[in-house]
């Protein structure tokens, strides 16, 4: 059986004492004196032909603080050096390909495939080496995406960056962690700055969002980068699914004892690492965390988000909707209608080229296997919520019992699951 | 600045607690139901297409626990289909292969990697998803090693199985951790079951390493698998260089004060994880341990083991060299003296076919850029002892100034550095 | 509301971490030159007027580790000084009495306590300062206690350190530790020495009792000498209430799947300080693992003990029955239930010269307010149990629904509660 | 050795955990219904006969909850209830005083002892039982401090208090733990609300005084409120004495590297909890953290103050010296160096009534044995600094090699130590 009270102490501990030598290091390689890219290429080489161990451990770490120190200029230069001068042989790939084809079998198959990895991975994985590296990767990765639109051919590196980065950021690696308000202020302090959805403006804020018994959240760490959250999810505990931001986040609102909650909304998902993009981790979080506030609290029975829809405004506009509707204006006023049954349209029907859901939330909750339960009227009223969605806002339902099922559809068929009073909204703005 | 308390701290924490979690799992995996190891097969083929992560998980852990029900013939059907069905296609390497030739850039080439990478190792990487998977796999390849001399067409996977591990035994995962008398009971059994040098019998045996003032023992271990020491080093600290194990590990000897001590021992060394042979720590270990005696005892001025010669007594015979001297013979006398230098002989200058130190223990030290320090007459008169090496241990000197030097030394042209008084013994004796 | 899990971690760190320090000052203490009694009793007179805190934690320091190196003469000596030289002041007592004769009030009572405290309570006090000073001061009651008997002048020192531990090992400063095999093997190691009921041999035999899901052991400690437990209980999950105690120990017993388990039965509860007889805390341990058990395990209906009998060969002597039953005579024989029926009468009715419960067991479980369940004929055949009850044993039965009703009738009225089935099988024999 | 960093690491995490349960109590206590005064004192005879140690956590936990519900008025009743109806029996010491003077001796003196003992000191032990009960108590103290001026007859209560107070609060069970930026933020919350000297306005404030290098906190804890700091210094590491505290925490100052700091700096002392008043800790923590950095920093030589003079404006105005120097004299200019000579007499030589020092923080420093080291001319410009002290701060000298000595003379005689050329001025200015 697992204990899971064992392993969130564990995380606790994990992550409480960590961050120390983790910091160390950071302020360390600020202090690196600046070498060009040609000679950070030239460490390259040696790391890869060093046989020393432990040699090899000091030379990466010297070659990630000065690479810490390179300008935009230089990082680019070194990361065409990468994609050029560590990529496989070619040569070496004929040879080994002729000797496959003259004698198939397993072994020689097997010296393709050696051939034809880029001796770039065990670069990586040899500057991965050092304590600390894994989060100077992750930021060797943050400066490289977004050079690729205009610089494309540097693809492999970013391939075999992802590729590494996924084995090490491996499920089974990842720790789950309840953040409160006895966390660590360090760890606290970088909640308020990666917040993504409903920005924190201050420690205060952010302890209403922790302190009171009817809110939680929860984080993924990593053993190698303790110190850092790599995505984070904000739980309200309600009685009811709540219809708006305002009212859940509501500084005078009134809590709610933890026994008297029958709904877990999660009302704030933020990945926190560039460097990880696409890297995601998360579905298993919130799949997680269902099952641990189901064990924690039995008397849960539902569990929902509530999520902006930030494409909304974007895509009204391109369908000649561009009217701003006042906040105070009621959900059951006629303008109002016809902009929800319009919402839920983009929410359930609007595709992107890859036919997958135009509005990104929309496509991670559905992918998860989520259902559209509910669309919210001014859920959020923030400038914020006003500019991206006219203040609609949705609800996503996580069912435990049918979000495979729910999956698989859409990942087979692309079919969008919602609640019945929205399909057949939808229906009928259809046939009006 | 690393602060290596709180590494202690946090490396205690982890291993105190993430124990249970993991014991957990391997009782539930006895009590799979068995099936044959094409079925295994075919839940092999549906991980690698299942699209849904959580899913995935879930089936990786079920195969895991099935592999663990598997008998000897089931997962020799079962490595050999892992090597034939999920190797890559060659119609796809020739296809890349021929794309590439036609327009050669980063891309084509880096299509030609992906397509020579074997579907195993993506399959590999999801059965390490699950929790507590990373152990299986490290069994999973303790299994496989010893089939490979008969069936040396597994290599392939043996290769992307070891080509994993490296990368996730990476040393910047690796945590170091002070085993003393107030470790957790169950680590305690651990160390002693694996405890490969000098054995240890009973728990009070176990105690005599472990809680007097002038002994240390430290182990790495691994976040994902905290509950298995992946390699241990025992060490005791003296005020002189210890000339056999008799004396160090005498039940009635007196304890040192600390404040006295000069040299650190390295009495005993061992891998505990079969699956995980050649995938070396040992250097790290070595290394790391004695940067932090150092910083604790600044006194420490020797950093030294005592290591027995294990092909030494096959060696003598291969020479013709057969008689047992006596325990009891003295040092001074000239049998004991001719068999001192033959043995001086041994270390520093017999070698294998790949020129290479023929015995394994002198291979790891000097590869580590040890030196040869002392020969120790009668240095191991137990049992085991006298049957190896005719009784004789040896004193490898751990110099953190010179160990890079003879490392390269060493990894360079071969060269192994001694005493000069070892250097002189064996020139001697090859005039002689 | 408390949150066991939390509590839980956190006492396993505490008892994890602070050991070091505490050992760390015993071997300084061995260390100590002797000193004689009347030197320390001027120690002690220095300790009482140093007005520097400081240096007076240094000289409390000093005082114990001399105190240590005292032999028995010795520490008789002081005692006997500690007990004259640092009573009240009767002439003190005397004004102070006659002050508030002449004028009655608060403040004048408040000078007649003060002057009527005995200058000691306040040197163990100071004594109590140093780091691990706490552990010393139960020393020096366990040294002390057994000397009462033939010095009863010593009691007002044993009244006052009494006193003062009375009030430092508080409920409110009691911590509970779940002991397992994770625990740290020098706790598992006093676990081992202090078990007084049911001796463990062996570590192997240890492990039986803390590694089956089906076995539990807690123990409380106090922060101020965690390495020492207080009391522990050792717990068995059954299915139903066992009779013996060969059948809870057997080597090769079938271990019970937890979620089968409906009964928790104490099988063993030790006192481990001497220094800390008559602080009880075993009601409360009992109570407090009771209602965790029933939280972790919500199908656990009934909480009973299996407890030796000590005092009944004895009591059958003092009556008259001196046979020696062979152990396989089965429960159903005449000779046996008469045997039964007499061991109900000394359980439920033999009382000592204060109309106390003549068995010290029986005492302490009915005192607690327990109840007499079942009669255990042949329930430990050791040479122990045969020796002390013949073989029988007893299950009390922990039913917190009525647990506080039964210890108020007996602590009023001496009322012993019994299952119905014992009360009327000791009115039969009574009226046979 | 007592290895500090097992001892930190410990600390770390006793504080780490125990606060939940803690804080969950005091919830429930907001909602326990009221209950007046005189029902409380019932119930408080209630604990006092109560046999069964379990019902009598339960009362004691119940009726300091009831008691947190009253009113002002309501406190006063009880406490003077407590003060009337829990003072010892007069008859009963009368009685066992004449029995003592009947038959003098040790048994009967103890007898005295008894007899004299208030019965509310019982009652308050006993409603230290409950968990986190130790906190409420210290509440308790704080309620009734205030009142002892206008009700002076409930001094006994306050003594009672204090006497258990300060054999709880022992320094034996004293925590040192250092407060740094990855702390809990709800412990860090209440350090920003205890500073007391130099008052925190924000969490970027806080962060100043605890991320950079050259800055440290440390605090004393107790196990039994672990959530509370007990009283907590600020420590600054400079390269020399600093004069004054704007410099010192100037947000845009240079951070020092740590192996150029040669001084230590106690910028700041805060005693945290009213309900300990009298009970003093300061002078431990500062010895204790003088001894913790020294070991961490060979090269520290220094340990220093820098200290308000709070009471030296109002002394100046009774010196009939009253006008406001602007911050921007120089310290060369004469009305300064009249000052600095006034001021110096302040510290070094005005008594109270009880030929103390008259400037409180004066008391302390010299009473632990620190000596007068240098008068800081507009050392803190703050407009509290101004209003309490002109600007002036003081420096005193911690010298672990002088300090007893310099506690002795001055307990003793009332000695002040001074650096040679504070002394030398103040005879000068004696003699102008």
């Amino acid at each position: 059986m697992l204990r899971p009270d064992r392993m969130t102490a564990l995380l606790d501990l994990v992550f409480d004492r960590l961050r120390a030598p983790w910091r160390g290091r950071r302020r360390a390689r600020a202090a690196s004196p600046a070498i060009d890219a040609d000679s950070l290429l030239t460490m390259a080489r040696d790391v890869l032909v060093e046989r020393s161990q432990s040699s090899g451990v000091g030379l990466a770490r010297r070659m990630l603080d000065h690479y810490a120190a390179l300008d935009d200029a230089g990082r680019l230069t070194f990361f065409e050096g990468l994609t050029r001068d560590f990529a496989p042989d070619p040569a070496a790939i004929e040879s080994a390909w002729q000797a496959y084809r003259a004698d198939p079998g397993p072994l020689s198959l097997a010296a393709v495939t050696r051939a034809a990895e880029p001796p770039r991975q065990e670069l990586l994985r040899r500057l991965n080496q050092p304590p600390a590296a894994t989060a100077d990767l992750v930021g060797l990765r943050a400066d490289l995406l977004p050079l690729l639109r205009d610089h494309p051919a540097l693809a492999p590196l970013e391939e075999d960056l992802a590729h590494l980065l996924r084995s090490w950021f491996n499920r089974g690696f990842l720790m789950l962690r309840r953040i409160d308000w006895s966390s660590p202020a360090d760890l606290l302090e970088r909640i308020i700055r990666y917040e993504a959805v409903h920005s924190i403006g201050t420690w205060v804020e952010l302890r209403d969002r922790l302190l009171p018994q009817d809110r939680r959240c929860y984080a993924f760490l990593h053993p190698a980068m303790p110190e850092e959250p790599l995505i984070f999810v904000e739980v309200a505990l309600c009685a009811e699914i709540p219809g708006s931001i305002q009212t859940l986040l509501a500084p005078d609102r009134e809590e709610l004892p933890v026994d008297q909650a029958r709904v877990a909304v999660f009302y704030s998902i933020s990945n926190c690492q560039a460097g990880l993009a696409g890297i995601s981790f998360g579905r298993f979080l919130i799949k997680q965390v269902v099952e641990d506030l189901s064990r924690e609290f039995p008397a849960l029975d539902t569990f929902v988000t509530l999520s902006p829809i930030p494409g909304l405004r974007r895509w009204l506009a391109s369908q000649g909707e561009d009217d701003d509707l006042p906040p105070d204006l009621p959900a059951t006023d006629p303008r109002a209608k016809a902009r929800i049954a319009l919402a839920a349209r983009y929410v359930l029907s609007a595709k992107d080229r890859h036919e997958r859901p135009l509005d990104p939330v929309a496509r991670f909750h559905l992918g998860n296997g989520a259902r559209v339960e509910r669309l919210c009227w001014m859920g959020d009223t923030s400038a914020k919520g006003l500019a991206q969605s006219g203040g609609m806002m949705v609800n996503y339902l996580y069912d435990l019992a049918t979000l495979e099922a729910n999956h698989e559809a859409f990942a087979r068929e692309g079919t969008v699951t919602a609640h019945p009073a929205l399909s057949r909204l939808l229906r009928e703005a259809a046939s009006a």
